[in-house]
């Protein structure tokens, strides 16, 4: 039987909800394995021991009277540190200027504590959420980058600290490091979710995603986290989706190859994902070969025009007063956007625009697009997170993508293929995701 | 008995629908108004004599079969030849390498004609709809502009030519000149109508209106052509109003009068304004004073910024092989936008955002605020269409506005005065707007 902290969180909030479990006992066993697991990781930025232990107590009150306050009650959380949590200061991986005080819970920390999570801490974010790298370890090996910026959540979430984390993607940002660190990372559509009281790095290409060790309990985090909110005008008024109910019984999906991204890994890696096809494949799923639309390649540039612009954007405040003191790659893009005119910033999001929607026609037509998420596994070394380029041009598009992990290369790091969905089509893309889930079983964690 | 080329839009479609109208009469009568004022007005770039013609005729055999396509069933309108009707090129009031062949109506067109309207043809606009001024002339005296960008909507619908006309605001160029002109001006909180299909001067500013001799006109259109479509992603999902029902028996409305406006017009139009506010307040109209805000100008220099480079995003196809075929002031307006840094015009856009949230929550604790929409009635000579001072914070806020027509100066040229609502809040403006027109009582038209 798996360890309390081995549960998936649909898993424990079953077992809770069932009475089988108590959220004290949980969280307990969550800050245990953290002591146990955290010197050879580095995770957490902030460890709440004391209030997570008082909330759980709470929770176990509530629970043997019979309420229960949502669908995660009792079930411990963490938030990579970009997230506002009230009370709690907001360091973004970065030095002490730029540290911000939250005196309101950003709105998805707070509806994921109004469905009864027991927030544990925030978890190492790389320096305002770029590519200047962080401390935090890679759980499979500690030698390597579990990649970024979301490195805290993505070493967490494997390490078998926490079940479920909150991290953001702008570029690569969730689901490199669960490809890196063998865990399942998910980013639904741009504006499905709001980023209000989230550090911001490129409004445009914000996402909220989540980290997690199995497709339900993304589907459950989005059935939380969708949705309008007063504090972000920007979030779509597209009603959410089934996005639990689609994963009853999954049909065999039809899944889009994109052969030309799969020959940009390495041979290894490529080998790999066309042995994970045969076996989707075997399984019953249908595999079409599918080209990619001459302007996918203006989705990147485009892209990082917009990246650079926006970064400059948010960062013009602190920057104005703290320019020298910025890490050299938030640095280097911010300097890059303050030299873009304007009218060529509108022209790149027109062309991003129309690149993200021949794209999306593309989606549309597959229950999932499917490439790799990382070209190899994690590099070694804490100089660099890694390459995004295989999940920048979803994200720039906005589409929904979710990272499996597939297995172990020989030296026993992982490796993952990315789903791609249509806009708004996250319950199609769940469905296809938790059916490949199925056929793949990769389930192993990290021994530390 | 009025003529027919008199009657509003509202009341044309009332006697069609009774009998006692035909649209074809009706059709005639308002060409034959055309043919009788044209020459001294200059209002129509295309008039679209022999098809109005036929579908009058059309919506007649219908209308005696009892079936009517809409509430603008056989009513005639027009265009700003800024708004695509297919099959018909649209010029925008620019050289002949600018004209486009328009394959399909604009969204908004096919809505008036879904509902029954009888289009005219295509009215004057500014080029490009900009400050370049145009050669239509103004109704109540020849020597004057009737203001721009929509000149010709607003001396058509004066003149009587035709009751409802389509027109485009992105700065002050449908209030402004709806009241040089003596008539109604009216455009919706920003995204409330779709702009697909017209031709973009300022993506963020741009907006639909119309002109009219009556609020309930303004209503009625309103309630055609508000609301989503799938040709233009940007329109709000926030629900439209009841915008005729409003208009059944408005009580007497509370409204901020923003003084320190009055008082940067003329002192002939303060002191008529307050008359006008003298007479609003006799008959039961609560009066507020009410400041605006600090950031009320920074809402005039932002959106100034914005507007530069976003005309100078929509114009860069054509400019880059025409830069020195353009008009002067578009010319000067594009060359600014392109000098503005990316990070600059996201800070305006942000500023401007920030400012027009704090006008839109004074806006929201009245039924409208209260202000001129000009400082002076319209200038002497076509040199100038006139300054858009007075409309363009409310534009740049993206909150809904309307002009009306308030009496005549001494040289017999039109007063105004402008409305403005809270943003979403078209009933309320509306049903104030329709309260204040029952006191002041303005119909009159110009001798011609």
């Amino acid at each position: 039987m798996a360890a309390m902290y081995e549960l998936s969180a649909s898993e424990a909030a079953r077992r809770i909800r069932a009475g089988s479990l108590s959220p004290s006992n949980l969280v307990a066993a969550c800050l245990k394995r953290v002591d146990a697991t955290e010197p050879a990781v580095g995770a957490w930025v902030r460890l709440d021991r004391d209030a997570a232990a008082r909330v759980a107590v709470q929770r176990d009150i509530e629970a043997r009277e019979g309420r229960f306050m949502g669908p995660l009650h009792g079930v411990p959380i963490a938030l990579k540190d970009v997230f506002d949590a009230a009370g709690v200061p907001t360091i973004s991986g970065a030095p002490a200027w730029a540290t911000r005080t939250a005196t309101a819970d950003a709105t998805v920390v707070a509806r994921l504590r109004g469905a009864g999570a027991v927030p544990m801490g925030k978890l190492v974010t790389t320096p305002f959420a770029f590519l200047d790298p962080s401390t935090t370890r890679n759980p499979w090996n500690p030698e390597h980058t579990p990649g970024g910026s979301s490195s805290g959540p993505a070493a967490a979430v494997a390490a078998r600290m926490v079940p479920l984390a909150l991290g953001s993607q702008t570029v690569g940002s969730v689901l490199r490091p669960a490809a890196y660190c063998g865990v399942i990372g998910f980013k639904p559509t741009h504006r499905r979710i709001s980023t209000a009281g989230v550090l911001a790095l490129a409004e445009s290409l914000d996402h909220v995603g989540v980290f997690a060790r199995s497709v339900e309990d993304c589907a459950l985090a989005l059935s939380l986290l969708a949705g309008p909110d007063p504090a972000d005008p920007h979030v779509s008024a597209v009603p959410p989706g089934p996005y639990l109910a689609v994963l009853a019984a999954p049909a065999p999906p039809r899944i889009g190859v994109l052969g030309a991204l799969i020959a940009q890994a390495t041979p290894e890696m490529a080998k790999h994902l066309d042995a994970i096809l045969r076996e989707l494949e075997g399984a019953g799923a249908r595999l079409v070969d599918v080209d990619l639309p001459d302007s996918f390649a203006t989705l990147r540039t485009a892209g990082e025009t917009v990246l650079a612009v926006e970064a400059a954007h948010a960062h013009s405040p602190l920057y104005a007063s703290h320019a020298a003191d910025y890490p050299p790659r938030i640095k280097e893009l911010i300097e890059r956007g303050r030299a873009v005119t304007a009218p060529d910033y509108l022209a790149a999001q027109s062309a991003r625009r129309r690149a993200g929607d021949e794209l999306d026609a593309v989606a549309s037509s597959h229950d999932a697009l499917l490439a790799p998420t990382i070209g190899a596994p994690a590099p070694r070394g804490l100089g660099s997170t890694g390459d995004p380029g295989f999940c920048a041009p979803f994200t720039f598009a906005g589409l929904p993508a979710i990272s499996l992990p597939t297995g172990l290369d020989p030296s026993g790091l992982p490796l993952a293929l990315q789903l791609v969905g249509t806009a708004w089509g996250e319950a199609r893309l769940l469905a296809a995701a938790a059916w490949c889930e199925s056929v793949i079983r990769f389930d192993a964690g990290p021994s530390l």
